[in-house]
């Protein structure tokens, strides 16, 4: 076993990513098992303590139950059924233009990035994944794509078994990665520690998470070329705004809540705030907004009341939280009324006042991710996933599944580009991917039977624009 | 064991209903299930060979596990945190309106129902219950209830099953019920049948159905006084309109689609068809409609194109019927495109071609509820419930049981107002239950913290109305 | 002059009418002005007193100035861009089903109704026609008509004028009618008072409004038979619900007021206050319900908090009434802020609290409809209309137009029914004109470009429908 | 008279100023007038041979009836009851900011300028005003005005008007301008030209428009600070969103047009296109989209089809176009329906194809703003303000007011800044105003009883963010 006590230490000054993997080991129960988990959930043999072969005869994985990957297949084919991944993959399979890429990678193991991954071996590269969360990995997709990549993974991991995966990843003899996808810098961070020698060969690094890249950026130790697909404007906008939009129906499959004529206030309104008021509105609740921020108080004439949280939190039935720390007080859940929720859409993990943990009150877990937090006086208040992020917590497909999606395929296209960049055009310091956008976005609209204007040659030369784009000033991006 | 052949031949002849039971037996899974669900569902034991006693000692019940009552009574909990019902128990408890009502009921069993029960038995009533529909019965609210009430229902009964409930319900020593509240008519109809001396007996029968109370009527031989509580413009405005908005969210629940940028038809714009599109077209789908009716196509002006379903079969990515029978032809099937979704939300279970149960297209079950027809060219189409009613199948609170949230409330309404009515009020005859309606409407308006104005005299005097109400004219509530 | 007191006595007794017709006085300027309007406004002379002769060399007629004919073709061209009733006119005109109907009409005259009367024409019918109100009449379309039709009718006339000019119309030599078609009741009641052995050979009155329905059949005096084309179910929602939709947007017309972020109330959620909170919501208010009747009340789970006036009244930006009687009282006004709009969408002219008619409160005109009403601490309530309907006063084209659109092709089809219905159709009595509501429905169709779908033969045996429809039951339309 | 030829001809190389000007001039009618304004119509003595005295006794002014202050002066009131303007009147007035200030301006002159005007007085500047544009002056408010500012304006001003009335500003004796606040940039330049000894002593200059901005910094010879009003994410975000939400609704004010059913193609889904939309949806419009740039279209999943204007430009009742050049062709406008409407609210006067300006289309005005376009055969296509800016042409409120609304209190409080910086603060360059904006956004709050929440000492440090603000990182404002 492997003793690494100095590094996790330093890991534990990335509170983001640290924070919500350490939350994570709370969850009893996580939502996102597919059609047949059950059958598994009694084992409680450990995954590394298993002899398990896939159906080449390889035994070059670890995954919870590889007989589940029938399973699993189903759910990676309903990914297919949505994912404009799919359209990238017969775009370029002809040119396999990842022909001779090793990738090793580290993110979330879902269905949807099992279609990435799979897209990845179709455009010519050889893959080895770990999980990058002990807890997000679905375990029948991550049995599915053992039946050909090698796969380590599961859900439940303890702090041990997350570095050994991401070692056996890594560390396999005949078998050099040169090129890292990551989510959170872990695995690039274990490279840089353990395997320098490795490391300085690798041709490129694409990391998902902000934590991720500031990590790199920080340490000045940079010695690879890496791409950041995550900080754009557009980028930001779509898995914030159109995502919230979508994922605050959660809130309903949690609760089963009916959304008409509720008194909803969102705390924030910022674009996750903004996605989640106009899907309420849209559903029938009335919607109030507290924000600290006169610009976005401003746009709430949207359609949706300006208050401080004080003067209607006897009223609201429902309180989603889009900001920041401790935007709920105890002072004022003790104000609330019986039977009102409270859940947390927003980017920390400390928006819920950490005082309802107290002895008086009384936690009665009544569904997965469901609390009835009670007051001596018997009010129940519904608290989701402990506080936590309900989009990350409370459903088949939160928010993060569709960003993924869509980041997926900014991962695939920026290893395609780092892989073929010409020596020279990416030094060592961490690049965004800007104008790609405008690529993937195109890719997606066929998802949408959309069809696209072409400027003429006159409108063009009007509008100094190539007739093929870019139509977005730089600026756009880098924001 | 009961034979009861000539009955279930008869019964034969109702075809929704039947229907709808028969065509549940397929479903392998619901999603029903509770937090605690996946511990029984190992368990294979007929709960009619089972010896189970309660907290109280009794063993008058039959339950899947009564073990799992402390998780029933949860979901009991979270279903009395929105019941208006509550608001009717703790305004008439004093009173106690049905002190000597012995109720036997057949009705669906959820937390909403159990919340039903509960409030009758806190206003004076002794009650025996059993399950209408062999497979809607919540295992853990049934150990829950029974606790308490002789409550005889499982999950997954099979026919022979079903009759033996209710006779256990109705046959006991010692005890005679003198109210009957059912859900279809079986119960009444077992025993018009079997129990003709107590069924006369009866002071009266409150149905919920439209089946049951035609049954009644058609019957002629209706010896006791009955309430339709189903039929009135207002209650079918509520369930229609406001819980296929709500419960059409289910569609993500089952598909995980994202509805933004999505194209649905919506076959049928009636009152369920105009609540689909209300919530489909506010979260971003660009929503079709197909109509028969010119006046419903023309007040699809709120927004909605009105077209053949030939003319866009081709391009959308979701069929939503909500109308009658073999709405999309299996021709239209085969012109879908790969990845598209059909489910039913309509009122019978056949708008969908049955013809896709043959052996050239194969089925694939992803998901409970869910699954991928597929052609022979490898398109699939995802085929929800089997093409059942979505709202009855795919979710644990489906417009069922917001209906019956409201529903409840007008069962108990009208088993206080027959069993209190004076002698004569009521002949042996259906009865709706029509200005009650405001009542209820009021009752649930504290729910939404609702501030109702009240007319002054000048105005009342102006209106010709009495302060206090009916506000509305009587064929409102007739037509 | 004509000298009948006894009648404009008794027509006092129907309170809206002539209420409608006394208040309309005191408008100052009309904004149903067209173009060329203010070239006509300085000319004071009488159109009684003129001598005017149109293109055809005729003087049957008296307008306010011929001259303006052309302007007002131009009008009645926008008009029939929109009217489905040119669909009737192209599908009847070969068949002439109004050949020899001698037609005398009292309406409003407007664009809509200019292309009613001209489509009576191409069916064959010969008319003449006058105003039922003494201000609504659009001068520039009353010119362009009199080029072919006797009309007498213009803005602003007097008690006396206006029976003068109904008199001009029925009292014409070698000429009687055989139809009435009437909005009112006045032109009838005058026929059966002044000339009894003309009314008696009437074939068919078709009358719009309410009160001139109960006159007639109150009377108990109606000798020919009679269509209400205004009392169902179907006309009165489209009316109400999308037509207020519509019209609740020229409270921007006249007051420029930007509608996101505005707190607005609207009082009563019948279906003119569902159109009006929903057009409102939409555009980004924040608004408010008050309501008398829990059912309504209960609709605001649409997305409206329901509240008594008094708690929101400080804080409004804009009251709607859309209910009865003082509805604001002089109170409320009292504690409105400055700046604030007071509106009437209602059923009354009596809704807003006539005490500000007050010396201590100043009058202050600043448009067309809009005055301020100024307190003695300098606040000011901008009032529209007087408080008068604002759909009837405030904009070129409100509600009463778009009523009017469907209206007159109601109207156009009650006369084809009335005038070709064998003897002994119809009796004495007051008709509704219910089954043809579809087949307006599905004349407007053609101009949504709608395509309704046709039942198959085995949908149509399932639904028990004839293909063709009616799809509606009775009762839908009689309710 | 005087005589600029060469400077005109330099103007005519701005292309955006000068044509709106030009353009402006075709207008026979503009629906910006008052109450009052057919009084003055007849009046066609240039104001310029007028002798006009105001209540003061003085006659430093020229407008085109100071008998129309009275009038002017409401429309004024009106805008005040929304000005939040006015907010900052109140809480600066006691300072006097402006104390010494002596303020040539050079803008639209409506009663939204008219509050910013006496808003500077208010403040303690002298200032004198004229019109930015020869058609967009508001007489009656120019007369209000002309009270106690001296200005120099009317509507319809001639192009030697328009200097002569810029140099009567500029060209006082004893009075020497010590600020400047244009919008375009012409009044700039005329001083640059004609006066250059007082345009150097001038202390800072605010420019509203970007043409004017621009002007300044190409020429290279701005020897005094400049602040662009114009230039910030936020003030386009609600300009162009917001406003065009509100303003898209003259549609109907113009047209009659019915929203709901309608099918509406909205040719650009920026900004601009984003606010068209999301209005005509809500109103029940049926609206497509086309698109260039994948990004906003892949952002139509709001809710909107995106297709090419030749997929449907055969079925569409409106087209609306937000975008550039030529959008519409005549090849297009040949296949659109009878009766459809095509209108611009875009950012230029050219996207619609001049072609329609041929002898074989017959122009019909039908009201003011309102054009038939007449095809041989007799279709009509309904084009708006020539095919000119919608939002500046068809409505007593454009959006161009909106727009002023907020843009006046920019423009104050950048004249506040520029006239109190230190020496040294501002160079001579151009400056964006871009923190300012948050202090502008809370003044709006008042007005919309919005409520901010304070942060948290602990909050504030978690965030890194000063308790007061700015909450936006710097390239927000920037961008």
């Amino acid at each position: 076993q492997i003793q690494f006590v100095e590094d996790k230490q330093e890991f534990s000054r990335f509170p983001t990513k640290t924070g919500r993997r350490s939350l994570s080991r709370s969850i009893s129960q996580s939502s996102t098992d597919s059609y047949s988990s059950t059958d598994s959930s009694d084992d409680e043999t450990s995954p590394r303590d298993k002899t398990q072969v896939n159906v080449k005869g390889s035994s070059d994985f670890c995954v919870k139950n590889i007989k589940q990957a029938e399973f699993g297949r189903r759910e990676i084919e309903i990914a297919e059924q949505m994912a404009a991944l799919i359209s990238l993959r017969k775009r370029a399979q002809s040119e396999k233009p990842l022909a001779g890429a090793k990738i090793v990678g580290c993110t979330h193991i879902t269905a949807q990035t099992a279609v990435l991954i799979e897209t990845l071996v179709a455009l010519g590269a050889q893959c080895r994944w770990t999980a990058c969360n002990i807890y997000s990995t679905q375990n029948e997709v991550a049995a599915a794509l053992a039946e050909s990549v090698a796969v380590f993974a599961w859900k439940g991991e303890s702090e041990d078994d997350f570095w050994w995966c991401i070692d056996c990843c890594v560390n396999t003899e005949g078998w050099q990665p040169n090129m890292i996808l990551d989510d959170g810098g872990d695995l690039t961070h274990w490279m840089y520690k353990k395997y320098p020698n490795v490391f300085k060969k690798i041709r490129g690094i694409v990391e998902e998470s902000v934590t991720g890249v500031h990590q790199l950026s920080k340490a000045g130790k940079l010695c690879v070329p890496a791409m950041n697909v995550n900080d754009s404007v557009t980028k930001q906008k779509f898995d914030n705004l159109y995502c919230c939009r979508e994922s605050i129906l959660d809130l309903k499959r949690t609760t089963d809540v009916m959304f008409g004529g509720k008194q909803v206030v969102v705390c924030g309104y910022g674009e996750v705030g903004k996605g989640c008021c106009a899907a309420l509105k849209a559903l029938g609740a009335i919607v109030y907004v507290t924000e600290i921020d006169p610009i976005c108080a401003l746009q709430a004439m949207d359609g949706f009341r300006v208050v401080k949280l004080n003067e209607i939190i006897r009223h609201v039935d429902v309180i989603i939280t889009c900001t920041n720390k401790n935007v709920v007080t105890r002072d004022q859940l003790d104000r609330m009324k019986n039977g009102s929720i409270v859940c947390n859409m927003g980017h920390s993990n400390t928006e819920i006042d950490a005082s309802l943990r107290t002895p008086e009150l009384t936690w009665e877990r009544v569904r997965s991710q469901v609390d009835h937090v009670i007051w001596p006086d018997g009010k129940r208040v519904i608290l989701l996933a402990e506080g936590r992020l309900l989009n990350l917590s409370c459903s088949t497909v939160p928010t993060f599944v569709l960003s993924i999606t869509a980041t997926t395929q900014f991962q695939a296209l920026a290893l395609i580009e780092l892989y073929n960049a010409p020596e020279g055009r990416y030094k060592q310091d961490v690049y965004l991917l800007p104008k790609k956008m405008e690529y993937v976005a195109s890719l997606h609209l066929a998802t949408f039977d959309a069809h696209l204007t072409e400027l003429s040659d006159e409108q063009a030369k009007y509008l100094g624009l190539n007739k093929n784009g870019p139509f977005k000033p730089n600026y756009y991006y880098e924001m």
